[in-house]
This record gives C-alpha cells, structure tokens and sequence, in this order.
C-alpha cells in the first residue's frame, strides 16, 4: 500500500531521484531522429516513433540504479496520438525493466470524471467484461483545486491496486506564489492548506515506513517552504521538481527528507536526458552521459542525505 | 481574436449551449457497441472504435442547431491510446462540420510544460521544419493553481491563433467550496482572486463582443456565485457545467448571461448522450433523441436568456 513499493526501491538503489521523461524532439540525437523518421516519417507518428526509441535507451541506461522514471504527458500530448502510444510504450518498458512509474499529468476533475482518469492511469477499464489498463501506471500527479471529491476515487484505487498520488502544494514556478503562497483568513497559507488536505486524505493509507498514498509536490526552488512542510506534514511522502536545471541545489533539495533519508524523491529531467551535450561526448553515447549524469545527481544528493547513502 | 468565433456561433444558432461528449461505453447502443467490437476487437481498441462511432452520429445530429461539443479528456483516455486517437478524430469531424471545440482537459503545469500543453491542443508542433496540430481544438479547459507562468504560453497562441481557454473559477461539484470558498485575507474568497486572475490574464485579449481569450468555468450548480462573477467579471465569458443531471436548472443557469444574452455557454453531457435512455426510444434512435433533448435544453435556457431567443 501507499508509496511501500517505491521507497523498498529507493533504499535498494541507496538513490532517492527519479528521471524525468520529458523528450522534446529537440533533445533527440540526429542518428536517433532520422532512423526514426525513415521507419515512419517525417511528421508526428515519426517524431513519436523517435521518442520512443530514446526513452527506450535512456531506461535500458538507468534502470539498475535509479528506482523511477517520470513522463511529463503533455510532451507526448504535444505529438497528438502517436505521441500518446509512445507514453504508453513507455510505460510499460519501464515496468518490464523494474521501474517505478509517477504520470505526471496533473490531472484533476469533478468525481465522476476523476474516476474515469483513475481508471486511465491507476486503475483499469471494462470492456465486454473483461478489464483492461489503459497506461497501467504507479502513480498520478494531481491538482487538488476541486476538493475531496475529486482525490477520493483515486485514493480508493490506491489503496486496492497499491499505488499512489501526488497532490500539487507548492509548485517549482516563479509564480507559483501568487496563488499558493496567498494567506487565508486563519493565518495559513494556500499551499500550507492544500499539504493539510494532503495528510487528510491520506490518512488512511499510510504505509510500512510511514507514509501514504497521497503524496505532495514541492519544489526544489523553494527549500524554506520544503523544510516548513516536511516537519508539518510526516505522512506525506514529496515529489521534488525543481533540482538542476531549474536552480535548486542538493542542499536544498536535502530539507525535504526525515531523519531516516526517506520521505522524498527529487526529479531532474532536461540534465539527464541532454546530458550528453553538456558533457560534450559524441551523441551516440547519450545514454551513457544520462547514465554518468544520473550517478553524480545520486551522489549530490546522498552526499546531504547521508542515511540513504550505501 | 478571443471567443468571437464561438460567440458568433451562439448568437447564429440562437442557443448558448455546448454538448459535452464524455461517452462512457455504457452509454453507446448495444448495436453500435457489438458493430464496432467485430470490427476491431472486443478491447480498447473495439471500445474506442464504439465510441467514435457513437460520437460522429451525435454530431451530425446536432451540429446545424448547437455550436459546439466538449469532449471531456479523461473519458478517451481510460480507453488508453487508442481512446485518445478517438478523441482526436472526434475534434477533426466536429470541426469539419463547423462546431467549435472545447477540449475538456483541465491542463496545467509550469510554464515550460505547459507550452507543450499549448502546442499539443490549441497550436502546432514543428517536426522536421513543418508544423502539425497535435488535436487542433478550439479551446482548452485549464487550471490555474500554477499562477501566471502556466497561463502566458496559452494567451500567447490564443491572441496568434483566434483560439480560447477556460480558467477553474467554482466547479460545480459537491465539495468545490473545501478550497475555493475559503476567505484570502483581504476578505475575497479564492474562487474571486481566481477569477480576477482571470480578468487580468484576458485584459488584452478583448474581441468584438467584450469578451477575452481568458474565460472561466463556474458551476451551475451554484447560482449566486454565477451571478456574482457575472456582475464582477465583465470580460470574462463562462463556460457552466453541471445544468440537468447535476442538478442546475435554467432559472439559475441564467444569470451567468449578460444583458444581451451573450457571456456564457451551457453544457450539458449525460442528459444528451443518454436521451434516448430517459426517453424510452428505440436505441437505433439514439441520435434523434440526443437532438431533441438539444432543442428542450435551448428552449429552456433561452426562454430565461430572452435576448438570444430566435
């Protein structure tokens, strides 16, 4: 139940990061792109068909020492259908290879529809009486902005299917303040409210090492607010966007873990996925940049959060 | 620029209502259901081959006398890709006759990300030097809880493109109040500072009518608010879920119109999919149902909204 399986892994790998499968086309290797559109064309079914071909790579690179990968839905939404199939194929090629996999969708909805995205990413749909998964997926990025009614059908699917949520409290954007950060009458703030709600509707979820199935976003850009919730909220297990490329450092990163070196995971997607060109190495070896890239983010961040460290 | 392509479309048809196609497979006829399973499969693929059938009969039932449909995301994508590819070929045959398109997907991410949401529904991505429209809708449901950074890409290509996108104000669901009615602490609820967000974002966005880009979604099943967003919002054109099988009546309903009966449209999704249920007609008369509850749901609306009566 709750987030069990993903931190049994964490603590396997001695690695609390997970990699962000957001792939412009333009991060795409040329060798990779123009086999790719000589196999399906120069348009988005072929565009899509590159993506996967690099996702495959970047997983088939990573997944001994990383627990999860993260793909962002709207960089295959951007690829229409075609896109959409390599999310899918994506997917399940990170389950196949061990990977825990967090959609990060952000979806949310009125209950009745939130169910039917339930059934989407978490859970599964009938047809003709049998039932089938639509993406099969671990986890679910959420926006809580409708209330109760909209995380209660993905709760009740967590706890039956043994995944989890993570429910957007305090964004990794310039102006994630001007709402979240916004004061209510009783003196808390918004995002302060939305991590409340969070241990609310996880309440009953929570897992052997303590933490349930409704997790939170908190970015990395705001270590202040992520030290301030990690002693208010200790059941709430956070997604930490935000690290590298967007400017927030290890040592920030390193306040949103407890004292056991759990209760967080930190993403980092464009520097492992163009780790290559920063390296400077020839393309061909992306994966391997991804792969160098992926161990010195693990050591940054282990070098802080010592009790993971192996 | 802005909603004047939808508004002109309103006042032709003289009916401020869209129909929102969330088809769940239990609401397509047996012997549309059976057709499309023997033709592709009694899975996803079949399931989503039942659906685009189901919603290609709706539209050509109703596209001459309602101006648009709202396919809801999440109900395409528990059928997985294949429901997504359903869903893109719902939106290029609503276009083809002449309905606008709302996508119904509640998007919302930072601003990086969500250009890739932008491109994906409302613009084009760039593949190999030409440009493709990922779904090419019209308009896009989004949430604002990210603040400005998640919103600039999508007025960006709403003011290039004539396209529009509805803001979360007050959903209509049962516990939309949790967050949304909380009090700030300069006294204004938060569904309020959202929807002046709203104002702000669409300030220089204002079309033909007086109404931007940025409009927002408040519920019809919570009259007082929509009149208070109408006196307070003048810009700001609403789309109201939640009229007929929610709970909205049409008295209510109307005071999200201003004095010319423009300024908002109506949807309603169950009670049109599913008329031929309520009605007790043969299922073969699925469609002539569905366009007869179109005309009763016009009819009632306007005769509360009487300056759009035809």
């Amino acid at each position: 139940m709750s987030f069990d399986r993903l931190i049994a892994k964490i603590i396997e790998t001695g690695n609390p990061t997970v990699v962000g499968l957001d792939p412009k086309l333009d991060y795409v290797p040329d060798f990779i792109k123009e086999k790719a559109f000589e196999e399906k064309g120069r348009d988005l079914k072929g565009a899509a068909n590159a993506l996967w071909h690099f996702n495959k790579a970047l997983i088939d690179a990573v997944c001994d020492i990383v627990p999860a990968v993260k793909p962002q839905a709207a960089y295959y939404e951007m690829y229409g259908w075609h896109g959409v199939k390599t999310l899918y194929k994506t997917i399940e090629y990170a389950k196949e290879k061990g990977m825990f996999v967090i959609v990060d969708g952000k979806r949310n909805d009125i209950g009745a529809t939130m169910e039917a995205y339930t059934n989407a990413y978490l859970g599964s749909t009938a047809v003709d009486g049998k039932t089938f998964e639509g993406f099969g997926a671990d986890a679910l990025t959420v926006n809580g902005y409708l209330g109760t009614d909209g995380i209660a059908p993905l709760t009740a699917v967590c706890k039956e299917n043994d995944k989890g949520i993570f429910v957007l409290v305090k964004t990794s954007n310039k102006s994630s303040g001007e709402l979240q950060d916004r004061k209510l009458d009783d003196g808390k703030t918004i995002y302060e409210t939305m991590g409340d709600m969070c241990e609310s509707w996880g309440a009953d979820t929570i897992g052997k090492y303590g933490y349930s199935a409704v997790g939170a976003v908190v970015g990395a850009t705001y270590p202040e607010q992520l030290a301030e919730m990690r002693a208010k909220l200790p059941h709430t297990f956070f997604l930490v966007p935000g690290y590298g490329a967007q400017g927030g450092g290890a040592e920030g990163v390193a306040k949103a873990f407890d004292e056991k070196g759990l209760g967080a995971i930190v993403n980092s997607s464009r520097a492992v996925m163009c780790a290559y060109q920063k390296e400077g190495c020839d393309p061909k070896d992306f994966a391997g940049a991804a792969r160098r890239e992926c161990i010195r983010m693990r050591e940054d961040i282990t070098s802080f959060v010592t009790a993971l460290k192996k």
